[in-house]
């Protein structure tokens, strides 16, 4: 029988699931060709010097902390997709439509009992800019036109994305920028995508925009943009991703009037989903077929 | 010339609307055959007596201030319609997602510095139930599916209407509530309306279940409603409209932990649209055909 260990924070709830299907798990890390985990937790037992799975599957999409450099590269690494999507669209919106509609002004209006409306533009035509044009923008690309939005993607290539209307490549990002009313980064951490958006592209964004980063920290530079909403360059941002983890209570993001700031929520993995994809690949495993949802080490995702 | 009289808050944009379309407007309610008016004004202008138009284009879709007994019904009536579906469906999302992703407790803990995830939800596959099967009711019918939800719909006869998975005729009004995890009332104002939602259709929720009314206060019993939250037989409710608005200062629904409320701003008739509408059905007028989105007394909508 295959050895499978469970790295995660909900071990006993994955062990569970796991069982449920007649997948046995192992009470032991060491030995087992198979690890099901979370990658910080991976990583700090690959730091301590255990030797690696033959197969590692990632219980979240953001593989980072398994890419560092000091840690060996020499097995197979998995995560999941396809089930964040939903989740990562569900948070965007939710966003984007209580900040549009100022929901938390109405919530101070009612606790005071005053009844006064306030004017408000529509999301009907505005135009949402997606930096990423895999499934996770697919799903929120599709929310966003029946919504009424234009949707225009960033990837390296800018190779055209059923869903958009119009895709830039990466060397145009600045034209893409200008052009938006909404711009949500779902990119992962790469070396390429570190600090994309930094002072200079920034400055590309109308001063009306609103920012949404649901990808990773690394990608945006918070000094650049604080000073851009201090300097009334851009309206808004909503962070869910830092490039510290939880965010250090000294940082100047948490109480900036217009930052909205979640802790690492947009889409969680829940065990169910993230089990139904691993026993997927356990099959394909066993019967030595290649996994799916593999990471490029070299890509970083 | 055809003299048109304009009977709104926010006259001077309306005069200069129509103007920019080469439609002159005059200064006097007698004797203009043509009314561009809120219900509400109109209604107390025909109370005092004056002779009812030949036409009266509501800037409204809720048209019920015209509809009390003691007014005449001698004229013909239209409101508008088509453009209040993608604002309602921005009103529903962004309050069904905000409670859904707690974003007001996310707002609290921000002030705080407080990193802390909590769990949630998906609205995926959730059964979102809309009483009114009309235009805006389709929008947020087509919003709800890109965000994978099951689509129920609620109407006099049961008929099926496209981009709902099932509609129930009124009849079945409890049956369908039964299943619902949201339900959402875009009723208009009218007799077979009224209290619809009482407090013997209120117990067929499930306790889980939130309830938005964006349609008219009247459909929605508010001592029922109280009463459900109170004895946990119901979740939430958002809340944009009541029987008497502004609402009174002494109302409990203000500071119900339970309720979110809002003076009325689901969909506002931005006076662009309005104008179009109405350019387009004048244009008809002068030539003699039928006017379209005429308000049936009869039926109230």
């Amino acid at each position: 029988m295959t050895r499978i260990a469970i790295l995660t924070g909900q071990n006993d709830q994955y062990q569970g699931l796991l069982e449920s299907q007649g997948v046995a798990v192992s009470q032991q890390v060491a030995g087992s060709p198979i690890w099901l985990a979370e990658p910080g937790r991976a990583a700090a037992l690959l730091r301590q010097g255990h030797p690696p799975p033959t197969w590692l599957a990632s219980t979240y999409a953001g593989v980072d902390a398994l890419m560092a450099e000091d840690l060996p590269r020499n097995y197979q690494l998995t995560n999941v997709r396809g089930i964040f999507g939903p989740l990562m669209a569900q948070y965007v919106f939710a966003h984007l439509l209580s900040h549009l509609r100022q929901l938390p002004l109405y919530v101070q209006q009612q606790a005071r009992r005053l009844w006064l409306p306030h004017p408000y533009p529509s999301l009907e035509g505005q135009c949402l800019t997606l930096l990423g044009t895999g499934d996770i923008a697919r799903q929120i690309a599709r929310v966003g036109k029946s919504f009424g939005m234009t949707l225009h993607g960033v990837n390296r290539s800018g190779r055209e994305v059923a869903g958009f209307d119009r895709v830039y490549p990466a060397t145009e990002l600045k034209t893409a920028l200008a052009q938006s009313d909404v711009l949500v980064s779902i990119l992962p951490s790469t070396p390429e995508s570190r600090r994309l958006l930094n002072a200079d592209t920034l400055a590309a964004l109308p001063s009306h925009a609103t920012l949404i980063n649901v990808g990773r920290g690394s990608v945006l530079d918070p000094s650049a943009l604080v000073a851009a909403l201090n300097e009334g360059r851009l309206a808004h941002a909503v962070l869910d991703v830092f490039d510290e983890e939880p965010l250090p209570a000294d940082s100047p993001l948490w109480q900036h009037p217009k930052i909205t700031l979640t802790p690492h929520v947009a889409a969680t993995s829940f065990p169910e989903q993230v089990v139904a994809l691993f026993v997927q690949n356990l099959t394909r495993f066993k019967q030595g077929q290649s996994l799916l949802h593999r990471v490029d080490f070299e890509r970083g995702y």
